[in-house]
């Protein structure tokens, strides 16, 4: 029983279901043992919002004192504040592991390496460090201050969670999201569920940038909008050598948005999250810019006509259940 | 944290890993903790070897005393008889989760419930009780040596992880295997990884029969064999109003195999596990038939014609992967 490994896979399936919704921050997973018993399992769930690390140890307060916090547990500075103030040697006998090492500057949300090496828990389990330059050190406070440190565990997986974080720093993340029946028909309107419909939503609120091609557009005449989230309409880019859409089309009345048109796709170099929805011309189309797919697969059998056909190697990265759908994270296999 | 909930679920997801290859016993998975750590999680394999509970009692073992084992940990005999061997109280600080209530009577294997109430661990916690006539009772026989014993926890989950068996035991229980790519192509060959193709063919060698359309074994040619699970060729029956077929087709030079040719269905009355493999057209023929779906997804987008086209409403049972592809288990949806 490999009991290290079985935690920090708890932590990775937790961080992925918030994954790329934590843009422009990493998805981070955390869990929290005391005396080998997990108590806490959380992740990272939206930029400026308190770190996977903290909401464990909130979370394990409250399994260990029976209480329930009565302040909001993604406000950071509100959480730092509480657990610092909790009597020494309350997590004592608890091993926090986290997908991340934990941060150690200040950024939006206090230093979560400095949080831990003043409430010391017991260990400290960490599957990968910061990659990116400058930003690491966080492990290093906490070796300094005594703390039991061990770095590596389920790295692999580890990484491939943190990979959309890596590519976003340096150039556009392209995701291209496709719902589909088990059988891959993509026609007849809402195949997803309240749930994945809500997701899509959340993505879309989220990204930098929704692009859609011009075919889609005049087809099915979309929205485009975050109402199943409650947010603000993504800017739009229509992939597309025609500039002339009928202006009824709904995703243009929706106020304060930026619908661009393009065929030019140097705007993907720059950092950002960038997602793509459309069909299989826009797939074909863009396919080359595509670093991860997301496949939300319906529970249904149907003998619509719509399908795609291109040629890809894929890999499998991780799926959920979403609702009574499925989603399956892909990317093309590198070879 | 519902810590019972993630126990319980973990022996769930376990257990899928041999949904259908324990035929005629049911899938069953099992956890063990010591003082809340977890230490053993296993799954019953195969029927005639030891049970769940057996197999994670052992790994627990293994793991509390440092020491490896050395004898067949499936042979049930031995198994009991080691642990039953071990000195009295070795256990007292574990609680043993399982999936279904340990069973009272002595089959091809001894009986759990009798092994657990000698060797006492703390509690027991089991997610369904066994509902077939005749065969409850292993809870009663622990509280009444005195075993703490709560029954319920994610009885839903483990509901759905029983229902092959509970078919099978009246009638027919009907699995269709399709493997297909991401986008449901399901011609070119042998679009399934070793891990996929050794699954299918551990399922061919515990079915009773296998059923194949007559235009598949026409167009296909196939073998139909285990090869890559090493036991022996299922018999077959081809679902057909034809019976003339080229006997050079590999399938029919199989020895020791039985292979009928039907359009009668009255076979499906009788309790056993019947697997079909097939295109669009055994779908189609046999849905109304079908009880379960098992979808292998190899990591690929393809441009091939061959898809498949049927108008159903599924529900998703549980995913895995298998290798680099997924398995999806499906049913129609009750509504």
């Amino acid at each position: 029983m490999q009991f290290d490994q079985l935690c920090m896979q708890l932590a990775i399936d937790k961080a992925w279901e918030f994954q790329a919704l934590t843009y422009p921050n990493p998805a981070v997973g955390s869990l929290v043992t005391q005396r080998g018993k997990i108590i806490a399992i959380e992740a990272h769930q939206k930029a400026g919002t308190a770190h996977a690390e903290v909401l464990a140890l909130l979370a394990a307060y409250e399994e260990l004192s029976g209480e329930t916090i009565e302040f909001d547990p993604f406000d950071a500075n509100l959480a730092h504040a509480f657990l610092l103030q909790l009597p020494l040697g309350f997590f004592s006998d608890c091993t926090l592991y986290v997908t991340l090492e934990p941060c150690r500057h200040e950024g939006k949300t206090p230093s979560c390496a400095s949080l831990l090496s003043k409430i010391k828990p017991e260990s400290i389990v960490i599957a990968i460090v910061d990659p990116i330059p400058g930003h690491g050190g966080g492990a290093k406070i906490l070796t300094t201050c005594g703390l039991t440190v061990s770095i590596g565990i389920k790295s692999k997986e580890a990484e491939a969670l943190l990979a959309p974080f890596l590519i976003w720093q340096k150039r556009a993340f392209v995701l291209f999201k496709l719902a589909q029946t088990s059988n891959a028909k993509i026609g007849g309107g809402y195949l997803s569920s309240q749930a994945s419909l809500r997701h899509v939503h959340q993505l879309r609120e989220v990204c930098d940038r929704l692009v859609i091609g011009g075919n889609t557009v005049r087809t099915d005449r979309p929205t485009l909008d975050c109402r199943f989230s409650g947010g603000l309409a993504p800017d739009i880019t229509i992939y597309s050598q025609q500039k002339q859409f009928d202006q009824t089309i709904p995703l243009f009345g929706i106020e304060g948005r930026e619908v661009l048109y393009t065929d030019d796709l140097t705007f993907l170099e720059k950092p950002s999250f960038v997602l793509i929805e459309g069909g299989e011309g826009t797939l074909q189309a863009l396919s080359k810019q595509i670093d991860w797919y997301l496949f939300y697969q319906t529970p249904k059998l149907s003998s619509d006509n719509l399908t795609y056909n291109i040629d890809k190697d894929l890999t499998f990265l991780h799926s959920d259940k979403k609702g009574i759908d499925m989603m399956i994270w892909s990317k093309e296999r590198d070879e």
